[in-house]
């Protein structure tokens, strides 16, 4: 079963809104003083790490079961992390089975987080790519519905609704900033946010894989690593992704691993919230001054997930992440 | 410098609203789907957890030392935890000289975080009650503030804006929840909620100092133990709470340990909400069904604090707290 890859219009945005409201969490804003921040204007955080299965990956895996004829062998997925875990709730949540390639490199916490959703598990040799080339192999042989974790209509259609929920709870926002993997998160926000504020990508510098598109004018092979890879390392931006990006005239910011620790460090000490590297991401580029808001701005900032399961400790490598599992 | 005790009127309610404004955090609203907690009606939490220093005591302790002429000498408390960090972060806020005496018996990360806000710490051998003498016995020398963790209409006038947040936040709510040790905080959500809704008393079965209170027809000693007595052992109701809560005709449910080990559990695994036993002690009272709401019932739980630093572990008992903080 192949979808082809295109920019949902806006039909597709508000069909997902209607299908979301009530099985997707509206997850809250934090106003923060912006001084505590060390910035100019207001800054709130959109609490998206308080999702279901915390990450914002559930919108986008759950409209596209809910907008899709699932196929009576069900879904898969390859994914050692948060694709996969999204997948897993999302296909409990409608009824239907859930296959997930996971590489065996993942850490057992994860994949024991995929098989508590109900889902069947495949543990493959190797890392992310071999995952993903078994579960097409899989896929080929029957009649299933493969979910990109964000080169996919309904995918990004789905995240939208947090684009589209943040601009009813902040009208007043002039800008947006969103870390970026794939890309799914920044294409669905910069789509529901529409033309009410600019939506700004964050990156990695050790995953900067849409600033490397933006600068080579197309979605290239990129080196992956650093902190937030566990979330964050697809080797190229996607391909609806890139293209809202080039009709959005946007902007990728990026942040170095240590602001990344440092961003973590802030949102546990002073919110008691526990990001993931890939959630403080956005905000990362606030307090390393990469991005700089105006006098009279109003900055929202996406935490986008919370499953980096310890706690932040900016005095241990050892807590680095492997770029493994693109989820 | 003796402060009498009384409850807070309107317009003391009022005015702390107004001086906290822009100095509180407006901590958000996370609506649930009654389904998923297993009750009728809808469900939704305060995030009282996101405040500063993580914890409601912030509002009560900063309204005090903003309504308040501090003395040259500066403020004083006695407390291991919460009490002591917030009137620590507070008499930094206002520039004051802040003294918290604090048992040797409390954990090293607890001393710390008081230090880390600015204050003098006096490490007093044994517990609480040795810490709070010592404190009193320095007091008694020096014109300084005491600041009381709950028994002092300002602590609870402050407190009272959570209350007058949550009904702004849910105008639709009918009931509240929340957790009590000495009281401060339900004082302050009672009276904040007014006629809006029925704020209902959650307390452990091991440490249920109102429930006694309410038994006896007055604040009476009670023998105080399990998770959540590192923030919830006050040995005795204040008198100031126990007043609103007869006016009020208050209603104490009680939890076991178990309940509120399962409701830090669900929190976690289900919100990524990192809450301190006594921070989940409310939310326990619904997933046990110790409090059942009605079918058009809008449920408000506060949950209250969030400084107890690992996850929640249901299997191991080590992670038990020792009642030697009521802060």
């Amino acid at each position: 079963m192949t979808i082809p890859l295109r920019v949902p219009d806006a039909a597709e945005l508000k069909a997902a809104a209607e299908r979301l409201r009530g099985r997707i969490r509206r997850t809250p804003i934090l106003e923060l003083d912006g001084q505590e921040v060390g910035v100019q204007g207001s800054v709130l955080l959109k609490l998206e790490l308080l999702q279901h299965v915390g990450v914002f990956k559930t919108r986008g895996a759950l409209n596209t079961l809910l907008s899709t004829e699932v196929p009576p062998d069900g879904v898969v997925a390859a994914s050692g992390g948060n694709h996969g875990a999204a997948v897993a709730w999302a296909a409990r949540e409608v009824g239907v089975k859930a296959q997930i390639f996971v590489p065996k490199t993942s850490p057992q916490a994860k994949v024991d987080r995929v098989r508590s959703y109900g889902a069947d598990v495949h543990l493959i040799d190797g890392y992310y790519p071999e995952a993903l080339i078994a579960s097409k192999e899989w896929a080929a042989e029957r009649d299933v519905l493969q979910i990109h974790a964000y080169d996919m209509t309904s995918v990004v259609a789905g995240a939208s609704t947090l684009g589209q929920e943040l601009v009813e709870q902040v009208p007043e926002a002039t800008a947006v900033l969103v870390s970026c993997g794939g890309g799914g998160l920044y294409a669905g926000t910069a789509l529901g946010v529409g033309d009410a504020a600019q939506v700004h990508i964050v990156e990695p510098e050790l995953c900067p894989t849409m600033h490397a598109a933006l600068e080579a004018g197309e979605p290239v092979e990129t080196t992956l690593g650093g902190v937030a890879s566990d979330s964050m390392a697809a080797p190229r931006a996607g391909a609806i992704p890139y293209a809202v990006a080039t009709s959005h005239h946007a902007r990728s910011f990026l942040v170095t691993d240590e602001a990344i620790i440092a961003a973590r460090k802030f949102l546990w000490e002073r919110c008691r919230l526990l990001a993931e590297p890939g959630g403080a991401t956005a905000f990362a580029s606030l307090l390393s001054k990469a991005y700089v808001p105006g006098e009279g701005d109003t900055t929202v900032v996406v935490i986008s997930g919370g499953n980096h399961l310890d706690f932040p400790s900016p005095s241990d490598p050892a807590r680095r992440g492997s770029p493994n599992s693109p989820s």
